[in-house]
């Protein structure tokens, strides 16, 4: 715990800098993001490592909560390895506030455009979880097959990067055009699949966008099993609307579990 | 240890006031639950976790030592994280008599509905456990492939929740009409399939519907594979229900082992 | 290693009854089991559940390396919980020479049966892994797929109880006549496959008769798998002799690991 | 930590007696390996048992960084076990330098072979990983499906060893004669499968060989899973370039989090 909350200073302070006058002590800074904002934004890239959702690769950012114009991600590093001091700050061209001299995702673009095209978007993961790989290189469609993965809707995109970046590209999102070509496909859905790389989930905050990135993983699993067995019943689009409505309510349950566990492996690293 | 005792006694002070009138020192609360019954009810919630049938979303039931109309249950919350105080008494209409101002399992009818359909029942497992999930969205029936999971019988139900809440359901047994559909469709066996949702496994003992809820999820994945290889020969009716006999002797094997874990690891925690 | 050592000794002076005159203090009783059989034995029990080749079930025995008319094995329990206090000896019968008052296992007499039709067998493993009991029920036939499995041998039997025990048998080996009829089926391979219930290996030697235990299950893994890209190239005969003579010479290597592991889980119980 | 510098100390003076002329106190022998490298070749061993691309058996050399006509591997062990004392070196024919009675890999030819006909090969590994056996019996080809395993290309090998071991090999490659052979095969790709038996994977760093190979595994996995969906859009030649030549440059990533868990986990052995 005391570790914790020393790394949350030490983003706190390292953070300073970007704000342009210092506020006397005991004032928090109306700039700088929530410290329990920082916390759950670290525990999430250890959560989704410890669910399988990323493993050495992938990212998840959350928009500022004092700044919609701004958003946190880590700099370049395995997710599990995050700290509060490895959070930086973007801009919603993928500009960083103050890189502290460090290497950057080059997928950061994935973030910044997808939060300027969908203001209701509060937290992005970027992964290439196993299960769901096998359907972006597929003709068969993703859909929902139980209530928790309800929130990907019944008609999940496939983001074609040949489209926007030709036929030689190296299947990464690197600027800020193909960025805006993938949140285009993405369009109001919460959930969409990259062709040859994985997939990306949006929500409306960390929690929520954990629970999605989670499920969408089970979701790819269990419809790929179901399959092999013959014909499968989905879900209607009916009862996806109203499951999606009803689990979009029970995400702090599976949240207040994961991130205890990662905070107690994370005080025994 | 000691954790764990402090548990027991704070359930059993807890559910105090659920009592009329308090009785002097020494005497046990003929009401109260035997603290062994509690002490393996949060054991099993650990255990189904450790054992991958539940994740962050499932519920395991017992029914009342004291009181065959009363059933013995968590708040709403992940299984893993479940302490003594957490577990709260029902009436078998699924109302909390003192719910302590925690919220509770939308679907706490599924307990209620098969306690009252069915005296013989004395623990129930809800499961969105993940072999069993295709199993229930397909044509193919769930079948025993080994004599461990004989307690499922040769006709293992599926619910189909359309036929009691209509097409637009999101799925969820959230009042007490569906769960008593439910246990129609369960009838009289030990094991039913809910169509993209789960399963509920009920038994005679905490033990022994672990022990089942683990072995339906097995059998799923071994019958999942087998009938990737070709025609599969299942257990025969007879063979069925002489297995069945002698493995339900044998549940306290595995028990033994899983509390032993679930135990020291809660020690950990 | 204080607590293992104490519990080999806790079996010698368990065993100690089973000798009619007691020995002098210093003198190794010559009936009593070489101290690091029964360490081996116990280790072995934790690796087949490590290596997920057991859960609260199977079991492995050795051949008495005073007396080869007896064989040890532990008493009716959970292999992962085994110390050397629950170690028990029997003759080929399968009687326990001093079961302590403890339940034994109902198919102790897949031991005795082979133990007796095959005197080059040392060591003897029960299971019902998961990957062979697909192959147990199907008409597929299990091969080497690879040269860690060839001691299988190309022509693995399976064995049917129903040709023995009637067609409403609980799939048991529960009396002497199913084991013998398992030793026949079983014949001079190293590997047998049992309808609906899971499968025996034996081998020479505790560490390879695991090691058998371990590659049998991973084959099937991988055969399996294999089966559904298309038509598979299996070892040939010639290659699964020669693979066979050079693995049995290698199985020290995992075997170092596997017990090291286990040791030291157990010091940590 | 201490243990791990005592441990490299311990290779160094260890490996002193190959050098002809022992040198004075304080001057680093120019002979001697990078102690750094020695200490990730030892990590990589355990990293790779991490990952699940070896178990009890495969092995990982590196070029000795001071005379490329030697390299370094440990004694025949299992790799979650090697320790810097077991590190050896060797030839390009496969001969230990100083064997220090220890038994060597009968399989080192595959090392000193690809090092003789590859001269920017800079660290091999060879492993059994589960999800690349079924491509090597299969007819079907192991192609790139997503961005991380481009370095596999899109003509991936299979070493048929029969074609030079005739029809009654062991499949091992226990001579150079054999490894000759399979080099030929693996020309200048960097990965080979090897039917009935395995993979070979070279790179030009530590990092980058335990990548592949683990991205091997995890595209043999995948595809695997994609191909039960239905037809598959692989990466094209051009994508598989151009990934290919991008994710080199992020090796270091997944490494830093590898390194970092096998060490600690390492320091509690």
């Amino acid at each position: 715990m005391r570790r914790r909350t020393a790394l949350i200073l030490g983003f706190c302070l390292a953070a300073g800098p970007v704000v342009a006058e210092p506020k006397s002590v005991g004032t928090p800074d109306p700039k700088l993001p929530d410290p329990k904002l920082i916390e759950d934004l670290v525990a999430a890239n250890h959560v989704l490592y410890d669910l399988g959702v990323v493993d050495g690769f992938g990212h998840i950012s959350v928009r500022h909560d004092k700044d919609p114009t701004h958003y946190l991600m880590s700099r370049s590093m395995a997710p599990a390895l995050v700290e509060a001091g490895d959070i930086l700050e973007y801009d919603l061209d993928s500009n960083a506030i103050d890189a502290k001299g460090q290497a950057l995702f080059l997928e950061r673009f994935i973030h910044g455009e997808i939060y300027k095209a969908r203001p209701d978007v509060i937290a992005i993961v970027h992964s290439h979880s196993p299960a769901v790989i096998p359907f972006g290189v597929s003709e068969v469609k993703l859909q929902p097959i139980f209530h928790m993965s309800a929130f990907m809707g019944i008609d999940v995109p496939v983001f074609e990067i040949r489209d926007v970046a030709g036929s030689a590209s190296d299947l990464l999102v690197r600027n800020a055009g193909i960025g805006a070509a993938l949140a285009e496909v993405l369009g109001d859905r919460n959930f969409a699949l990259m062709r040859g790389h994985g997939a990306v989930t949006v929500g409306s905050s960390i929690p929520q966008v954990v629970f999605r990135a989670y499920y969408a993983e089970q979701n790819a699993r269990l419809q790929a099993e179901a399959m092999k067995l013959g014909p499968v019943t989905y879900l209607s689009a009916e009862e996806t609307a109203a499951a999606a409505r009803t689990t979009d309510g029970l995400v702090m349950r599976p949240w207040e579990l994961w991130k205890r566990k990662a905070m107690k492996a994370n005080g025994e690293r």
